[in-house]
């Protein structure tokens, strides 16, 4: 444990706020020093189930937690729909912000939180943690070398679940008043996010819905796909295509296909295991004489983490913030960038599947 | 070797050939028995590069290929532009016929050689070698276990090559007179097919043509996306992606998910060695407390398999062959309709890659 660290709050003490919770205390530069829910009670028993030490701050009131000054870091896992309202006010209250995805409803609603976290000095990250696992960044860091997958030209990223029952009655994520961008708004971030990662968050010129949207009857999606196009300089294009449901076995695969090489990964979101990950890499595959087999297999890249990819998410952002503390630097425009460019896109989707497939450009 | 094996000729010397030359060979039912060229010394180069037994008779012409009635079988690799014309003459001399993919231009083409294996009474079937591989077998055995993947949600299939540069001013499969429908035809084939195969060749609702189809300036498809989509009796639908490409390094990945299971494997079309294959399975996979991890990892499946995928289609057509030959039972129609589902889905495709990406409704 570092000698000042960063202090975390929960504010929302919904079942994922267990996750960040057991994350604050494992990263080094970070401790949880509060946490708030609509009712005392139900902070309690938070509390005390997942057993949390009793010198934590407890508030029965989101707005005395906002107040608090010691925070320095804010964790709001609260449905999408409060986000705009009370991501605002963590901001003007100087707390930096972890706001879990989707961060908005909208880009408009966004830019609002991001223009009170800039205009207040604090830094903005959203909860993509599998941005923080080094496996991302040594994909990254092969991604970034010509020599080896060569120019990017197909993309593919799913990322389905099959909830229980109860889910499509009870769950934030099928409510208009919640999560109203359901599927999209949860799955769909991390597969748009991921292209964009993929090339370096570059904007696709065009995307378009694909038939095959489902909503319940309130009108949220529960699946879709989606295909993301970019315009190259050349002869090339890259082609992107992602695919989101509730109502489908789980699965999270990344496959990226460049024009000598290509990477994929079925565990992207949330790796098979804690402490290690990998992907398989094929470089330069040919078929041998007559057809009958390959040059190469695919290679397996292990990578190990000391830490899970939502400890290291944490203690990032506790470095940022104390830099930013100590006037070392300035909030790290990186991140809100990123989750930016992540809804610019989303709200392409959504409006292109309310269009019923229409292409949208942007 | 059969006492009596099926005699199969080879019209067309491509380097295509060669491979069904050696599978021809390998398959215990069927022997080589004729080979044929627009001209005897390319024909005759095919034997000896090929290091044909001396006892293989070999034609300078076509027409005399075909007049000879010891021929039980022609396998065709000719360019499909040319397809019509001598697969009717072919099964008009009552030879049965293996004939490479695309069988036809478009169904129509595709309709008239099968009438005319019809009411020849030979046996069709087209080069599809993936399809008689044991690996395929079992994989459709599990798909069909109802308590394994479940309903089919979505599917995905990629077929993909980066040939060298002369491919694109040289290849048959880049000129109009020649394989004009370029990769739709070559890789989509294979992709198309493998969705109709998941789904038990019901034909899709409805095929879209994604942004980003790439043609040459001949106007011959280099890549193309498509989505295929089914609509099903409740909530659920079945959505498809195919992606297939000239420009791309090589894939060609099937990822099958269920309500309750997926499939993946990363060479469906032709396995990395040539004597057993594998695809991985995941069945009720759900994420751990507190979502760190995943209660189960694919699990490899191996399929051995005695004979390449390639010899055991040689095999399974001679079989029928001599079926029918020795009026056992009448040409399998299995065959052509698996032929002519997957010819109008690419019509399809093709409509709407021609109508700018405008879905069509089958």
């Amino acid at each position: 444990m570092a000698e000042n660290p960063i202090r975390f709050g929960i504010m929302g003490c919904a079942k994922r706020a267990r996750k960040l919770a057991s994350a604050i205390d494992l990263a080094p530069n970070s401790t949880l020093y509060a946490i708030a829910s609509g009712s005392l009670e139900k902070a309690q028993l938070f509390a005390t189930e997942n057993e949390l030490p009793k010198t934590i701050k407890i508030y029965g009131s989101y707005q005395e937690f906002l107040d608090d000054p010691s925070i320095d870091v804010v964790y709001m896992p609260l449905p999408s729909s409060l986000h705009l309202q009370w991501a605002v006010l963590a901001a003007q209250k100087k707390h930096h912000l972890l706001l879990e995805k989707p961060p908005a409803l909208d880009v408009v609603e966004l830019d609002e939180i991001l223009e009170a976290c800039e205009s207040n000095g604090v830094q903005f990250m959203d909860g993509s943690m599998w941005l923080h696992h080094p496996r991302t960044a040594k994909m990254k860091e092969l991604l970034s070398d010509p020599k080896l997958i060569g120019q990017l030209e197909f993309i593919h990223s799913t990322s389905t679940m099959s909830p229980p029952p109860e889910f499509f009655k009870d769950d934030i994520r099928v409510k208009p008043d919640m999560d109203a961008l359901g599927a999209l708004g949860d799955l769909g971030w991390y597969c748009i996010g991921s292209v964009l990662w993929a090339k370096n968050y570059r904007l696709p010129n065009l995307v378009t819905a694909l038939p095959g949207v489902i909503k319940n009857s309130a009108g949220i999606i529960l699946q879709f796909s989606a295909s993301l196009h970019y315009d190259e300089p050349d002869l090339f294009k890259t082609v992107a295509i992602i695919h989101c449901s509730f109502l489908s076995h789980s699965s999270m695969d990344l496959k990226m296909i460049g024009s000598s090489g290509s990477i994929h990964l079925m565990d992207f979101i949330i790796p098979f295991q804690e402490n290690s990950a990998s992907f398989s890499i094929t470089l330069l595959a040919k078929f041998v004489d007559l057809h009958i087999g390959w040059n190469v297999k695919p290679e397996k890249v292990v990578v190990a983490n000391e830490l899970p990819q939502e400890a290291l998410m944490v203690q990032e952002l506790a470095r940022l913030v104390e830099d930013i503390g100590k006037s070392v630097s300035c909030p790290d425009r990186k991140w809100p960038q990123i989750s930016r460019k992540t809804q610019l896109v989303l709200d392409a989707v959504k409006k292109s599947i309310d269009l019923g497939c229409k292409p949208v450009y942007l």
